[in-house]
């Protein structure tokens, strides 16, 4: 069964293949509207994220499908004192395709490993969120109509945010892209992902003045502060870089200013009325983009990704699924810069 | 984008036609099966209220639609940190059409005003909840074929309950109405509205006994007492008017006998086999009367509301939707009685 | 309306029926598929058994069918201060069968008294859950061919899991079985239902050890331990008896090893890879078993059980649901062994 678990684990090839169909579906949703009849999407969210679910729900709605699903573990009896692997298996008889949400950092990976039926990853602690990743990517190109030779501003917090790391990550396989990393000096981008942006022959500056950075870009992508952050530095005010009409004033016209939402406070509200603000479309973006990550995970074949047990390793991220699924096989990958778990991606010291 | 706010923006005639409908949909619901074939309605529950979201919900699915929802924002992450306003945004990208719940007095009209789909208001505070008032209009008239020439009481608490004062308004409109008050001295209906009924040209008598009272009665609409007044007073049994078998011997024999729901002790249980006991039709009727209203907001034309900003004003209402919200528009409306606050309704001093 | 409340009100006739159309549906899914369009099932949780849920909200979407429903009272308004009865006649409105699963002994009957739709008890508190035996006989037949002449041992938590009882009960039905009794001292089978096989001519052994007893079984039932009960004597490790690999050396080469999940410690996991391991088939047959249910509950004819009122009996069980819905008429059914409640089943001393 194909799962969506990693973005890296999907070839440019397939993903263009899922774009493409998302160009089609928003182009032409009325032809897709039975593809999915009789099938069922189960929403596994063992943390609340009311807007993700509701993204699939749209997406498997408007393909003609049914849903099932729980939006919060503590008000579930699921996996009280039940392997997380017997849950899975279990829905997995159920439904068509799992869309797992969960704290822990690997969890969608061992879904995959136990699933029946298809898996998707809709954030497993602060490791992955492909399905935004690919929303962003998306929505780049249908503003852009490239996704090379770009200059591209992210904003915010940049060391936290998973979705800014992947898309920086994902835009880094194509050539002639400028990041501006606009940040301050406590929320900056890993060193390990500035060096592959260098690795890539692509370029980096960075900044802590959005007014300063935002003329040249062609993209603007804003996120939230961390709230868990945030709340212990209340008085910190400067942290916030905020996005308003004056600052727009020295920006491109055709900048498309983009952030995954929810928004706190980073851009001003009265921005929204700017044809250049296309966050809500962005996030409408969401359900095109999942409705063609469902017909591609339940119609096409993909080869399925190969795994190596190293038993003499052990995952120290706390945080790790392994943590507490003690009965799962050891999987580790090796490359260059050393060993990493297979589930949660950290390194192994 | 057609919107139910409040009944008072609905003329007679738009009133009547969405009535026209679900007699239409009673009589023959087979023919709708498949009208909202692909649509999808939201039920955005801020605080819980499990008969009404089920009530839309039925509505949706018996025209062929999905739903998507939440039945208490505790356990969703939507509008953690978020303005209510986004959540509309993003929300009305993915739904046909929204059904609101809220705390607060004016959060469905906020909803109207920034939302891209269809919105309905299923209660805002104490406000308003036109969807039961078109329910209670709709059994009326099934009943007695006529909404003039009628003498309806209502009993119990006419104070606090929205749903008494929308009804009494809205029968206010016809001709030869006679009102029955019926409540103890702390839940009497309040003067403004009781100065409209002979300013209209219709009667009111006060009474705070259901047995003298029930005798010319055409319709008696009990309603309960709200729960954390009376706990105050849990020591005042005599707050309590009882409707049981014994004082139905009084009635006429084609009384029609109504409450909004939930009940708790106002009507004897024993009362349930009397045939002019209508409250489980009523309740049923809803469900007609909102898929009447969706087809009708989806489907017809209707003139926008004009709002008038007036930035001098503000709403000292503390349960106005304005007091989170601060970056709403200032839209108030005046009269020969006042200025009032477009959102809740309340008058500014 | 066809209710199921207590698998005894069912003839073996009548069951045998709902089992042959659950095997006809397994066998060929596709041609139910529209079998309940435009039909609402509600699933009415006072207690969350997101399983049973998710196993019955699937039913009836392979159906081509809706739901709705609420996964735990807490989150909802229902039977706030509403008596059960009120919250049945109105939900019974929108549905055409509701699943009700309740903490209180005789709420599914409460449920099937005052519906005017079909019924179906999804575990009322510590005394019936009959889709779950329902499904355990279905997957007995479909590996064994027949439900005579089977040796069937049944292991784990024999007094409190009515899992466990149930499906003796229901085999005891038949002739030529021999049960073997597996558990400890403090988790025995009770007096009365041991006493009952004897009667039917049926045989029963005792034991407190699996891997003596495993080698002539024909049936495996494992069950968990009431979590309630094992966590007031953690210290007891004894009490767990554990079905590993290397028990599982002595069985039969066709056991079928099965479990109403979930399943705590009492499978080692590396069981599961066992082809005799059929638990989690077991699960997905909840499906069938529940599509044919409501298949049958909606389109076949069935005799209403009489009830005989005795006022002058009281029960005294205190999770009965006659101690919180005092209006409940007294029902009560009288045999050779003694008078018992209708809604709870117990005996009245």
């Amino acid at each position: 069964m194909n799962s969506l678990v990693d973005l890296n684990d999907f070839s440019l090839d397939e993903i263009e293949k899922i774009l493409e169909k998302a160009f089609e579906i928003k182009n032409c949703p009325e032809r897709f509207k039975n593809a999915m009849e009789g099938k069922i999407l189960a929403t596994l969210f063992f943390e609340p994220s009311t807007r993700t679910q509701f993204s699939f729900q749209t997406a498997m709605y408007r393909l003609g499908g049914h849903t099932i699903g729980f939006s919060n573990s503590l008000n579930s009896s699921v996996s009280k004192g039940e392997d997380l692997k017997d849950t899975i298996k279990i829905v997995s008889g159920y439904a068509d395709i799992i869309v797992i949400r969960h704290p822990l950092e690997g969890a969608a990976m061992l879904a995959s490993l136990f699933s029946s039926c298809s898996v998707v990853n809709a954030g497993d602690g602060g490791h992955l969120h492909p399905t935004q990743t690919l929303t962003d990517i998306f929505t780049i190109l249908e503003y852009k109509r490239q996704l090379f030779n770009l200059t591209i501003g992210v904003c915010g917090d940049l060391k936290y945010s998973r979705t800014v790391n992947s898309l920086v990550e994902f835009l880094n396989r194509f050539k002639d892209n400028k990041f501006v990393l606009i940040s301050n000096e406590d929320f900056k981008l890993s060193g390990a992902l500035k060096e592959n942006i260098e690795k890539k022959g692509n370029t980096f500056i960075e900044s802590s003045s959005l007014k300063d950075s935002i003329k040249d870009l062609d993209v603007l992508y804003m996120t939230r502060m961390q709230k868990e952050r945030f709340e212990q530095n209340q008085n910190k005010k400067e942290d916030l870089i905020l996005l308003n009409e004056e600052i727009l004033k020295f920006a491109k016209s055709d900048l498309a200013i983009m952030h995954p939402l929810p928004r706190t406070k980073e851009i001003d509200s009265l921005v929204d009325k700017d044809k250049r603000a296309i966050y809500f479309d962005q996030a409408l973006n969401g359900v095109y983009v999942r409705m063609a990550l469902i017909l591609y995970l339940l119609e096409e074949e993909k080869e399925k990704k190969e795994m190596k047990e190293k038993k003499e390793f052990v995952c120290e991220n706390k945080n790790c699924i392994t943590k507490t699924e003690q009965y799962l096989p050891k999987y580790f990958r090796e490359d260059e810069n050393g060993v990493f778990c297979e589930y949660c991606g950290k390194m192994v010291n």
